[in-house]
């Protein structure tokens, strides 16, 4: 074995060690919250050792971050991708739709819509960590108005607080009250904002 | 003095207690979380012994309970009531709105609006603190929809979602971009759904 490849073969387990420990941490967080993820907590869920998760991460902040990413990587791949073939505006926005209450009936995270957890629990604080929570929920909504300018919206920055808004209580609502209806409640007013 | 003026000593000093304590779990629940909540925690942000607290209280979750139920105290006196005078319908629902906005201006409590704070992150348990967190949510959306009723709405269960979903997200937005400019712009979208 080389040099060469020993490194490579570290850096694949540090990968795979990143990769679960990230995913588990944006699990968590929609159930526990942010706060609760610990080194010993991750550890404990993904049978990873503490050490190694510290030798990977660093520190519980860098985890915490890092959840984000991975969360942010998933709701692109489950809630935008699925919806990017349909045409700009409309379409595009209720293929969103769907997509979006797909991603939360599948159960994708277990405590529902993780920007909706994180942006509750570090909506009002400072540092790295809300600093990813924030650009994420902007990121969200930026993309929500573009596609509203392209439907030829009057407001377009107010119909995406407005479905934005939907969404989100139909994901708390159907956490509260246990029932999908919510979810299908939620994504008929938000069409009646798209038109 | 006598026994009788004992014990009612006895039962001021843990009503002062009980008060102090649940109203200070309300405000560490809407910037950390219920789950911060501990007896210790708790001590330290009182100046209350810890065996004191756990002499009224018994337990952590009592604790909890008692938050939620002092948080709708609050929220009854600060948001409900000012509203009441007004007629039913659309006034009493215009002047709910301007009675939220100030309740959130105001930093009543310190992590903005308790329910919304609360029902992300207890929405998906069970449990007596789920319960009471559900129950809270509940009667709001109820009130919400009674006075869609009184105002000749065509869909009162859907008005009273939308208004909901719009504070809600007023509340998120102000917390996580720190502009009080996201109460207000809930509360236009909101009065175009009062009418």
């Amino acid at each position: 074995m080389t040099l060469g490849s020993s490194v490579d073969g570290r850096r694949a387990r540090g990968d795979v060690t990143r990769r679960l420990a990230a995913r588990t941490a944006a699990e968590i967080a929609t159930t526990h919250g942010l706060d609760s993820i610990s080194v010993g907590s991750l550890a404990a869920a993904t049978g990873l050792s503490k050490s190694g998760i510290l030798t990977v991460f660093g520190s519980r902040e860098a985890i915490q971050v890092a959840a984000v990413a991975e969360a942010r990587r998933i709701y692109r791949e489950t809630v935008i991708v699925p919806a990017w073939g349909n045409e700009p505006g409309k379409p595009r926005l209720r293929a969103l739709l769907d997509s979006w209450i797909a991603y939360l009936r599948d159960g994708v995270f277990p405590g529902g819509c993780f920007i909706s957890a994180t942006s509750v629990e570090y909506g009002h604080r400072e540092g790295p960590v809300a600093a990813a929570v924030r650009k994420l929920k902007r990121e969200w909504l930026d993309l929500l108005e573009a596609e509203f300018v392209q439907a030829g919206s009057a407001d377009p920055a107010s119909d995406a607080f407005t479905i934005d808004a939907l969404l989100n209580a139909g994901n708390v609502r159907r956490e509260l009250f246990g029932d999908d209806a919510e979810l299908d409640w939620a994504r008929t007013l938000a069409l009646t904002i798209v038109g």
